[in-house]
């Protein structure tokens, strides 16, 4: 049986889950395409739905539930212009925190920035990122799509931020941040603490006041030319691979 | 007079310059909002036709040409959700390079990684950014919002990289790559020579064959976790920045 109506309800409601509300109340969260699907399978993380075309059907015999979709309801239930046909329901669990080094997001707005740093904290091999209840879901279309599965090697949390600072330092681990303040450090000099967490603020506003003051090391990349900052995904690349660099210095 | 109307003839020509073959036809590209043109007014860069909302009009006295438009007229012409009601039309004239440190994009197609580029090249004070002819246009909106301004202060230009390559090595500048190859050097432990021009390939291709060819050094970021590359503004800026550090030391 193929599902052909973007009417069905089970469709109306795989829909609704690329939105933050329905994320949180469901505890779902919908991924998309051949390479997303693939590496859910191979990290062993549990699939609750997997709904495909009928050219995709050599995932049907991999799953326990599985649904078949027409061409349309492919295009409905996308997040791009060239639909791949492949789509899952995933469960959203709180996963437990482990000591490492952790990247925290105080109020970071951009899915395309929060996907890109996803990905480049899995390249330099961090713990986990936490995501602030203010930040952007980390379970929105264009977020998964920037971060290519590596949404599934890290631990991934979300909520209160000043609980979790706080939690931090009871474990005693060190808090970066970038706040441009008379003793921040240059970052071609500072050899950081190991672990250690790095907050990385929202982009206009940056780091907000109450988390600002959990900081026990400021880190600032300096200027050369005339741009006054960098995007917020970038200067996360260059903390997080000078960091690695210098832990070992 | 107030322009109302998406029908005028003077709108639909500006419309068009959001796309890479009416800029090259006529030599014009579009800018939006209060902070692109503040950058180009403060730069000094020529504007030639200023349009704005009457919300708006403070700009008014700046400028030779000038129309007003209807807010109906901005949502049209603008690229954003919420627009500002500030567009201006800018020429296009190939700048002339001069010596300095230079990126080159080899096919790099995505038009808010290559604004990020823009954006951290000139936080890093490097000379131009090169787009080959296959490159996303350097005018495309999305590109121009993510450089915030940045285009103003580089020396920006297109053409035939082989061509462009080919000068280079006429002036004993080095070239840079990324190429996975096994003369590769850590960028960890690299020393640039000063100047240089660093290749950027496209996002799923790399650098292409020919280009790849004109190679004196490549560099690699190497990885310590699971995803198997970097977003290539990230990987940029990871370059740029560890680039200058290094040249010094």
């Amino acid at each position: 049986m193929i599902i052909n109506s973007i009417k069905n309800e089970h469709i109306k409601t795989i829909k609704k889950l690329s939105q933050k509300k329905y994320q949180k109340k469901t505890h779902q969260y919908l991924i998309e395409g051949r390479h997303l699907v693939d590496e859910a399978l191979k990290y062993g993380t549990p699939i609750e739905v997997l709904s495909t075309t009928a050219t995709q059907d050599n995932y049907t015999k991999t799953q326990c539930k599985f649904t078949l979709i027409s061409n349309q309801v492919a295009s409905f239930l996308s997040d791009t212009m060239t639909p791949e046909g492949v789509f899952a329901v995933m469960p959203i669990f709180q996963s437990s925190w482990t000591i490492g080094n952790w990247i925290i997001f105080d109020g970071l707005q951009d899915p395309g920035n929060a996907g890109t740093i996803l990905r480049t904290a899995d390249f330099f091999d961090y713990q986990g990122v936490f995501f602030s209840d203010n930040s952007v879901s980390p379970y929105m279309p264009k977020l998964l799509r920037a971060a290519q599965g590596s949404n599934f090697h890290l631990q991934i949390i979300t909520g209160n931020i000043i609980t979790f600072l706080n939690k931090l330092r009871q474990c005693q681990i060190p808090i970066l941040g970038t706040v441009l303040h008379h003793s921040a450090q240059n970052l071609a000099n500072y050899h950081p603490p190991k672990p250690y967490a790095l907050i990385l603020g929202n982009e206009g506003q940056g780091i907000s006041k109450p988390v600002a003051e959990f900081i026990d090391h400021n880190v600032i990349i300096p200027a050369n030319g005339q741009a006054e900052s960098l995007n917020v995904a970038v200067a996360a690349g260059i903390l997080m691979y000078t960091l690695k660099i210098n832990i070992n210095n």
